[in-house]
């Protein structure tokens, strides 16, 4: 499959630079200027120039490989912060590896892992197995509301305002005219975040809001097993948020079985914006959490942390948004009712 | 989190050898006899052993990883070949990186990727993207049906029987009576070899079927739009075989748009027996292709060309089957009366 491609002559030409210069820009050298860069740069991408990067790589001592933990490889959330990473770090070179914690779980340390791979950086889309701290480690960027084991060093974190986004679903619920709401949580500090702005917003807006100390996995299964429980608990509840996608299908399952039709008998909102949320069988209402956009700035993040720049740590918060989709309606009838 | 370890001397005295030996066994030596192996690996399994393999590989040399290739991280049936594969490779220490092409799309090349990573071994489960030759190429094995380019090197593969599962639904299909089925094929040597075997057994057990040269994307709205086009074309389509489980799932979409219940006013089969056809709310009839024995199987073959056994060419083939859920039944009426 010999396809004709672009050299690095041809970047060089382009870019009006030689050669050299746009290898430094290749290897992330400080030593270029932000001119020159920026000129490099619009020629790679004109030209979809991609740098052969075996050989420079076994060369330099470098895999230009980043390494992305992650919880569940069923858990979708993580596809768009992937597909954001490698919008930026792409174009730069750099290679993904994507591991998740549910298929290597009995294995040893996933961080260990990354090491022996040699990585020029991770970025930690989990709350972290263990302390990210010692020697050898690779730059580091935390994707997402996490939580950090204590007296660790600080790292550079991108996530969506997760207590925003409960707050949101909360206003959504309770504006549809829902006075009695459930809540199913997973482990973990972005649920955490979730939920306690939502139950607080809830409250505050004079809803009530059952499940407040429910925890399960974030699969399908542990959504439906949720619902039933909360339903059986209170059947004048109206209107249900799950912490993710995943398992709030799980709630959409469930509603079927109890014959609580969608939206009218009972509502159901999602977080993460996921393919299934989108897909035209679900069509799931659910909190955008931008984990595309995450991925971009976690990844420009870490491309300027590979290059060698020190500067103080960065905290970049990304504000999340309804997106509003065939599960949620005003109430058809007050709770007890519908679950008749 | 410093959880006590068993350490190497651990494992060497349970199995009642010397601490060398035990390094061998994890280096894979073929100088270990098959009875101190079995010993050892019995105790490394016993004891929930982990080597700290980090220190251990750079200094071999090894990195230790097994390099995975995808489609996309969308279409869930990677997971268990992954899954698969980690049960065979993870006890040997023995990690997985798994990298899609759909995220990468833009990059030059992944077996490239590979390579940079310095791989001890691929599993390719797509139809590869570039003829597996050339110098420097770790052991590879193949999962799943897949066109090879011609004249490459003969690889180790497994794969369930594709051709197989094919007839499996056209005789799931027309014994429950339905006379005029559909077909979505997704690109590649997997739904190609399910396609014609399905074709061709429908029609000698004397059912029509529409959309025999339809492709589309292994997606969600790809299953979608086909089965809108194969309703709009043939109103009496009774029954629906897509290619795998997530182009079904648009078909259920598409199926509920236009007022076809499922399964009565329309049957539809999938191909995976994905957790995505295993939830609740999907419960799709589709084929069980065994991913995770096929993960095994490639992980163990792949075991032992990393140990440098040589060896005639394997091809494993292992039988799919039907696995029923709830999209599946006697169509309640003609076609066309469904479609009112």
């Amino acid at each position: 499959m010999a396809t004709k491609r672009p050299t690095i002559y041809d970047v060089a030409q382009a870019a009006g630079v030689s050669k050299s210069l746009v290898s430094l820009v290749l290897q992330g050298s400080p030593r270029v200027g932000e001119g020159s860069r920026k000129a490099v740069e619009a020629a790679i991408v004109e030209l979809g120039y991609r740098p052969s990067r075996a050989a420079a790589n076994l060369a330099a001592g470098r895999t230009r490989v980043v390494g992305v933990l992650i919880d569940d490889y069923t858990n979708l959330w993580f596809v768009d912060l992937v597909r954001g990473l490698h919008a930026a770090l792409g174009p730069r070179g750099y290679r993904l590896s994507v591991v998740d914690v549910a298929t290597d779980g009995q294995a040893e340390d996933p961080i260990d892992s990354f090491l022996s791979m040699r990585v020029d950086g991770m970025v930690v889309g989990m709350d972290p197995p263990r302390a990210l701290s010692g020697a050898g480690l690779p730059p580091i960027v935390v994707a997402g509301t996490r939580e950090l084991p204590e007296g660790v060093a600080a790292f550079d974190r991108v996530a969506n305002d997760d207590a925003e986004g409960g707050r949101l679903v909360a206003r959504h619920l309770v504006d549809l005219g829902h006075r009695r709401l459930g809540h199913l949580a997973a482990a973990g500090g972005a649920a955490r975040a979730r939920r306690e702005a939502f139950v607080a917003q809830a409250r505050d807006l004079g809803a009530a809001v059952a499940g407040t100390d429910w925890v399960g996995a974030a699969t399908d299964e542990a959504g439906y097993l949720g619902t039933m429980e909360l339903l059986r608990a209170d059947p004048e509840i109206t209107g249900i948020f799950a912490a993710n996608d995943v398992m709030a299908v799980g709630a959409l399952a469930a509603a079927r079985e109890v014959g609580r039709e969608v939206p009218g008998g009972l509502s159901v909102v999602g977080y993460d914006d996921t393919s299934l949320a989108a897909s035209r069988l679900v069509s799931l209402t659910t909190v955008n959490d931008l984990s595309f956009d995450v991925g971009r700035e976690a990844g420009a993040l870490l491309l300027r942390r590979m290059r060698g720049e020190s500067g103080p740590v960065a905290r970049i918060v990304l504000p999340p948004s309804m997106t509003l989709r065939a599960t949620t309606a005003t109430p058809a009838v007050t709770g007890s009712a519908a679950a008749r």
